[in-house]
């Protein structure tokens, strides 16, 4: 008997439709796709329509700020004519199996939200507005000055020229734009990113989900650094899994390690001071390890606590741990096959698939969002594979191949639209034996 | 080097303040209840302090409507001592090493609050205030029956002069009532008993806890079942863990359960209908299962579909998986006997502990709060233990001694203040080898 494992009631299993709602600038694109990439990570298809994308792809990308004047009537047909064109699209690949999909556009008066809800339910589709409302003008000039500048509409165009000319494009829509007040429809507000929410007949699965996602969202920039322990006993061997000690090689990489934190810390520290937020030292930085022995032993030279997780610990191979690959191949061959078929899906005997880590880390990307510090990850393999993937928004299907060697520090910014990375080879270098050169041959 | 374990930042392990708001009969000591029943459950040590218990127990249970009168200035004064009291032994016990403590009281006045967040202020203990507004007359109502006219303040009053009476107390705290608008402050509004929910400044870990368990809260009663799988062929032979297969006494069970959930769901279900939600039927029954072949085998007899959770699988008890409580002793004595001294916290190597169980359940709790419909979970011994800790608010260290017998269905019913437990022994009957005799001499 096949049964869903880890999903849910076939009620909630349909699909469902996210409408942002705001004036320009306001952070709905940045929204949505942390939403795409949370949801996409846990295993539902999910996408962005666009409406300005459509616009610029059929129009080209030069509108001034006068065509978004909702006298001009002309103008507006067409605006229109491009809103419609994607939700057409977007119901056409919920229906070709999509599960989340989410119409990113203004959205900012009554009837276009009345249109958008008939036609979802005409569908069967259940909807959910996310209105960002942002009454803090140094969030909006930031905004504008990151995320619309650079966008095509503005390419060529002088900065203080295109700044004017989007403050009028916002000055337009803000003619016109209803706040959503309907109580009958399901909906969530987020004002000054995340300060105050309100969510309204909020009850499903999936925008359940949504809302520690949303409440933890910040804009202040801090690294999170990712690495794998130092070598260990079992490395140098190449045995899966076990709680082994770290080798010399190791221990040498958790001082370089300690170091490099220290040093890297004490200089983007220095350049982090946000409006109104103090800027923070390496004392802030906040180590997380593994339950394991070789990530543990890996904080030690540092100076700043560690805090232990046992949903950072390495992918649980059942069975096979403390084999090596070759021995599976000869030993287990179904075993070797069947994984080497989906790396993704596949669950060691009695162990965890990637799809298992990544359940199990869920909790914990939700933490890390929250949290405003710079961040120090110390853990594993599969597990860096399954937060890299989230952090760089890779299709979790593709973990099992995302190299994450050893001795090296992945340190990644976020940013509006996902995260600058940089990567840091500390040394020593050690040779890897075992699931390398098989798995990626 | 000793870390800690699925504990947090220290700058979270620091006291909270939860101030409940709101007129009488707004379900603030159900919400009261459970949160702290969740957060305890989760290890959080948390402590409701009632001010009406504190009027009860200094002053006798009668007081008239009159005696809330504001314009009573004697009762006005005596009603302020009673809430210092409270609130001098709620900062004492947090003083003391609690973690949240609750303040169970009207709140009602900008100035009471004002009160409060200073008290707590002085000592360095950042406050929430949880208000909950309900505009639904038939939610009150159906409040003060089940909850208020059980109280000692109404023993031995007639039901229909005591509903006068306390429609007359509410009436004077609603003059005076001003609702949280003060947006420096931390708050969540609940509205409706969850169909709205307003966040303003809710970041720390443990506040950010709450919204989950705050957004799934509803009143529509269903019955929660849980049981073990049939006996297996390892329960035979007392081994622990594995995956092994029903016994033939198992599949009788897994029969006999079937056709126990049908009967009963369909004779609670008759009886099922509420305002505005429809009666459920044996259809609407959802049933999960962990992963493991004995879960999923005694589902099958069953008609309804089934989803089986990883999260749901027994302890993991690591390098003790497949040997008898009796092996253990003879050949493991150390981990016989640190086991034995806390059975709660003892982790088996490379296994779980009762404690790591609770962790990996929590976002399944709130999947059970969330669901509206009757449940069946058939699942473990120490998984059930666990959840059953939860629902019927047992403190979480006794866990590893509740009776969750083998071929027995624990129905719990939720009610606004915890839930009503009937236990079914459906048979067959069979002899328990292994853990009980040992763990419960």
């Amino acid at each position: 008997m096949r049964q869903p494992l880890y999903s849910l009631h076939p009620r909630d299993l349909s699909p469902h439709v996210l409408a942002m709602v705001g004036l320009p600038a306001r952070g709905k694109t940045s929204i949505a796709r942390k939403i795409t990439r949370y949801l996409s990570w846990l295993g539902h298809p999910t996408r962005v329509f666009n409406v300005g994308n459509y616009r610029r792809n059929l129009l080209g990308a030069h509108h001034p700020a006068n065509f978004f004047d909702p006298q001009n009537r002309e103008a507006r047909r067409t605006l229109d004519e491009m809103a419609m064109a994607a939700l057409d699209d977007l119901l056409a690949w919920l229906g070709g199996g999509g599960e989340v999909a989410i119409f990113d556009a203004t959205n900012s008066t009554r009837a276009r939200r009345q249109i958008v809800s008939e036609r979802c339910r005409d569908k069967g589709y259940p909807v959910v507005f996310i209105e960002s409302i942002c009454g803090d003008e140094a969030i909006v000039e930031t905004n504008v000055r990151e995320t619309k500048l650079r966008s095509p509409d503005y390419e060529g165009v002088d900065a203080s020229e295109a700044v004017r000319d989007f403050r009028a494009r916002i000055a337009h829509y803000a003619r016109a734009y209803e706040t959503v007040t309907d109580l009958e429809s399901s909906y969530i507000k987020i004002i000054d990113v995340g300060r105050q929410l309100m969510l309204n007949r909020i009850h499903g699965y999936v925008p359940a989900r949504l809302v520690p996602l949303l409440m933890n969202m910040h804009v202040a920039p801090r690294p999170i650094w990712l690495t794998r322990h130092g070598e260990s006993i079992f490395n140098q061997q190449g045995l899966l899994g076990g709680d082994a000690d770290l080798s010399p090689h190791g221990e040498a990489y958790a001082r370089n390690l300690a170091a490099f934190i220290r040093g890297r810390a004490r200089e983007l520290g220095e350049a982090s001071g946000m409006p109104g937020e103090p800027a923070w030292i390496p004392d802030d930085v906040v180590v997380w390890t593994s339950s394991l022995r070789r990530t543990m032993q890996t904080s030690r030279p540092l100076t700043q606590r560690s805090i232990s997780w046992r949903a950072l610990d390495e992918i649980d191979a059942g069975v096979c741990e403390g084999m090596t690959y070759d021995e599976i191949r000869l030993k287990m061959p179904h075993v070797f096959e069947a994984r080497s078929a989906d790396k993704f899906r596949y669950r060691y005997p009695r162990g965890e698939s990637y799809e298992d880590v990544i359940q199990r880390l869920d909790p914990l990307i939700i933490e890390l969002e929250r949290q405003r510090s710079p961040m120090l990850v110390i853990a594993h393999q599969a597990v860096l594979r399954a937060l890299y993937a989230y952090l760089m928004d890779k299709p979790p299907h593709t973990c099992p191949s995302l190299p994450i060697p050893l001795h090296t520090v992945i340190e990644l910014i976020p940013t509006a639209y996902g995260c600058e990375e940089r990567r840091f080879q500390l040394g020593p270098e050690v040779q890897s034996v075992g699931e390398a050169a098989i798995a990626h041959p």
